[in-house]
């Protein structure tokens, strides 16, 4: 009969029961009377060495911004094995912020870096400054238990299923495309894939970039990253104004290079993101002192970025 | 020294090394030479008796609907012990949605209850279908180790904190009341709470109400919903149209009733639940055969709810 002791990074299989008998150092058995009786277990040691993940997230201050961060951090804490790198556009992190990045348990890089001069307010300099953060600390946010990363941009207001980063973003070996839901003036933004490689994309908006995708529809694996200095820049001609092509072209990605995620059945075909948009709320205000500017709303206390 | 040995429902403590006589069977003690030594282990079996949460969720058809689901569904699953109720404003059950539900691993009812002649299409109808439900099946829903439960109406476009259900809901006896941001046409609706008691209502909008806060604001002891058939009717005209205040008013209870939740700190009183709404994305119609009706968009074999 054989037992098997699991461990997380070791395991015994065990056979039992066995009867042995003692050779002299001659080489010439004695055998025992009774036999001897015992276990005979091997041991096995080995390192599980899942990709980590690392989550590019710009942020800024809105009405929604913590409803957006708690959703996506509820969202990002069923992954294991992630870093999730949150950039302000600002002076200095928020507090609310950390303190729902402090809950999630994953470990995570909060830093302020306000838009700098030329850049569109778009998120485009806070991950620059994320590409650069994955280039000088890496070893810091692959941690001590990982050799390989995997770098994703997601935006704090995207809804994700959390097999994007299980099944799809994890498994990244150089540069993974899929669909992306409500996205590009359409309901799907997705790669056109024929007998496994992406021939062209279809999506409504500009269709000829070479990587004509969004920020949520791809992920780069980090020895890419890291054998280049792509960051984003302050324009995108190539892109129409879109800042994706200009990233991966700059890295020096093909076509060729895409691995396309989630193509494989013919129907009924699963999205895992979705480029939703929060609405930003009505909010009625006092029609007293017209000439004087508008007081902020009253928040009795509560703590609401307004 | 002392160790404990943790288990879910029962633990050890042993007490060790701990030196003991043998007495016979008179009660003359015999001192053994040397005395025995062992471990002296107290064993202690418990029964947690968590309040079940219920959830009743109205859902329906529309393009940012699985998006919104899935991160409702990332949430509600870090939360132990809830039974979520999920009502199709429809003819039938969705399978894209069963499979958000069967992927949280909760125990849940997904039923389709198209709304009825005369109701509201905001979810009045599903609402009721719900209480109606937790009535005649009460046991099912509570589940074997559970005997008593807390009943939530939480919309499937809300953000929540996981602190609303642990903290919170979780700990309603009667009828708990806490703040909601975003809703009302203001950046929060509290309600004012004076030496622990509820006195009136931080609302814009009719704060006249007996109860003037909104769906998410509040959760009722289970015993409260057996205890009385209150539904949710076609109309409220002592909510202004809004049909909170009706249900509570007609389920018996009083100001006097609330347990207000959250509002202790004077200042930095934090938000749990967020009355996010998702924009309705901003499809690009083709131009094409205007004088026929305007086709479906395309969706690449994905699916997506249009």
């Amino acid at each position: 009969m054989f037992y098997v002791l699991l461990f997380s990074s070791h395991f015994f299989v065990c056979e039992t029961p066995f009867s042995f008998f003692i050779y002299s150092s001659t080489f010439n058995p004695i055998i025992s009377s009774p036999p001897f009786s015992g276990v005979l277990c091997y041991y096995v040691f080995y390192v599980v060495t899942n990709r980590m993940i690392i989550v590019v997230t710009p942020t800024y201050k809105r009405m929604t911004r913590i409803a957006d961060m708690l959703r996506m951090a509820n969202t990002l804490s069923h992954v294991k094995d992630l870093h999730w790198i949150v950039i302000e556009d600002g002076n200095k992190t928020i507090p609310a912020v950390q303190d729902i990045l402090d809950r999630t348990g994953l470990p995570y890089t909060y830093q302020a870096h306000k838009t700098a001069l030329g850049y569109p307010r778009r998120g485009w300099y806070q991950r620059t400054m994320a590409l650069k953060l994955i280039r000088s600390n890496t070893s810091q946010i692959l941690g001590q238990d990982h050799q390989e990363g995997v770098v994703y941009f997601g935006d704090d207001d995207n809804s994700y299923d959390i097999r994007l980063f299980t099944d799809y973003i994890r498994n990244v070996k150089t540069l993974g495309i899929w669909a992306v839901g409500l996205v590009g003036g359409t309901v799907v933004e997705a790669p056109k894939v024929v007998d496994g490689k992406v021939t062209a994309f279809n999506v409504k908006w500009n269709p000829k970039r070479r990587f004509a995708v969004d920020m949520a529809g791809f992920a780069v694996n980090l020895k890419v990253v890291l054998n280049s200095d792509a960051v984003f820049g302050t324009s995108c001609k190539r892109g129409g104004g879109a800042p994706e092509t200009c990233l991966l072209e700059d890295m020096g990605l093909e076509r060729e290079d895409i691995e396309p995620f989630g193509y494989e059945k013919t129907k009924d075909r699963e999205i895992f993101v979705w480029h939703t948009k929060t609405s930003t709320p009505n909010i009625v205000q006092s029609k007293k002192n017209q000439t004087k500017p508008v007081p902020p709303p009253d928040t009795f206390g509560y703590f609401v970025e307004v």
